[in-house]
């Protein structure tokens, strides 16, 4: 595994676990080629899910969200191509560069048209490892991927998205702040969801040099996931205020995906509704309350 | 005037012949804060018009190309934004980000599919103009340019695209190599109908937030083109010779723009046909052959 370990950009040693003896972490920006070369040029699958996630630190610092997230992904496809690796990749994309979604479901031919220079700097890099698919054979897709919650996510303040948020709040006891009416609808995914995604695209002989849109049926207003996480909780509580100006900049409205593609050509599906998934997310939190928050 | 003068791409203080005197030449990268801010805020027309423009460089040195075409121009909308400016600002974009046309002309409604790493970092580009003419009101539009030819282009090596590629080897009583048969259609475009397109659309209220495709009705084979050229400089020859296989990769077969809402809503038209403007290309360089080759 290789991991830059930027402190607020989720990676952390403390969630290996009791895997932690097995999986050899060299702590690195994926293009530091003296580091990652070896373990580049071995590697069968690539699971490249390396990246500033924030959309509102990416206005913030917007050259810095470019580099982690454009030219240091430019050098690990470098890396790639420079081994003459024979791994599968799988890029992790995002919904956001769809921006203000145009019809719902968004499916694969919606236009790109980011709102955030994260959505910029990611699709990007989508576009080089499809790029170097072409080009050099590098055998690379891309699974855009909506809302990812559960046990792990980095909690401890407001870089990760609303998810994180909500949870740590009604983990505290504090209340979770709903902007405007909350009626925009969100399709959020569990992590074993997406992992299974994960290991279904890099088993298929299809996927590479293709993009998915991977999303969930199940669509939530953002009320009603605030309601859903304070009912696991147990605490906390909502509070509905108006919306605050830098973000309705970068509001996109209501999104959900059409995963149809991913169905269709991997096999996968969602199988954890939003009550399971966050009954299990509050549940890993409350025994695990001085590690995460 | 604000150049980084790199060698390679084009920039030339012999260019300015009898302007030199009228015209401040700061020489530096445009995200060069110390240098470029006061002038980038005392600017009421901004032609933004820096980059690398060679495909194949964009291949050999991928991440030159993002650091020109993308990290510096992120740079200097930064710089825009700091100083508050209110400049009208046109980008000049490329063609090369469509990748291969689905179908021709080529609208601005085309799926943005780039072939090379120059097409993605120019697409990047565009998309940060337009976040920042969204986000921050920076009167921003993008202009998309097929292939720009005529006087003062630089001609000496292979860097700058075929058509400087013709002239020179016309000029110099050398073969035109044509790869394949030369039936792959390009619109081509005088260099002074791109300064009036830039003019008008600097001019136009219409245009910020807005991409326009700027091509030639006028649409030629290459192995047409090749002849007019010859024609024209009354020296050299064509050769046929087999696709070499690294251009190939990159080759986009046909291309040739939709240019109605720039002429819907920047009233331009191309007004020079390519016998008219190849004719006094050549001219030009006849008479500064020590110059340019």
């Amino acid at each position: 595994m290789v991991d830059a370990l930027v402190p607020t950009h989720g990676g952390d040693r403390g969630n290996l676990d009791g895997a932690a003896g097995r999986i050899d972490v060299i702590e690195a920006q994926v293009d530091d080629v003296g580091v990652v070369r070896d373990a580049a040029a071995a590697a069968e699958v690539v699971f490249n899910l390396a990246g500033q996630v924030s959309h509102v630190e990416s206005m913030e610092r917007p050259r810095f969200d470019l580099e982690i997230n454009t030219g240091s992904q430019l050098g690990f496809l470098e890396i790639l191509r420079e081994t003459g690796s024979n791994a599968v990749v799988v890029y992790t994309s995002t919904r956001q560069i769809f921006g203000h979604p145009r019809y719902l479901p968004v499916d694969e031919d919606h236009p790109v048209s980011p709102v955030d220079v994260n959505g910029i700097s990611k699709s990007a890099t989508e576009q080089l490892h499809l790029l170097y698919r072409e080009q050099y054979g590098i055998r690379a897709s891309s699974v855009r991927l909506t809302n990812v919650y559960g046990p792990r996510q980095r909690l401890r303040d407001n870089l990760q998205g609303f998810l994180p948020i909500f949870v740590r709040r009604a983990l505290s006891g504090e209340p979770i702040t709903v902007f405007g009416d909350g009626a925009q609808e969100r399709d959020c995914l569990y992590v074993d969801d997406v992992v299974e995604c994960l290991l279904l695209t890099a088993r298929s002989a299809e996927a590479p040099g293709e993009v998915f849109n991977v999303g969930n049926d199940e669509r939530l207003s953002l009320r009603a996931i605030a309601e859903a996480v304070v009912a696991a909780a147990g605490t906390g509580s909502i509070e509905s205020v108006p919306w605050p100006q830098d973000r309705d900049a970068i509001d996109i409205g209501s999104y959900y995906g059409d995963s149809s593609k991913a169905k269709r050509l991997l096999g996968w599906e969602p199988r954890t509704s939003f009550a399971d998934g966050i009954a299990s997310t509050i549940e890993f939190y409350w025994s695990r309350r001085s590690q995460y928050l």
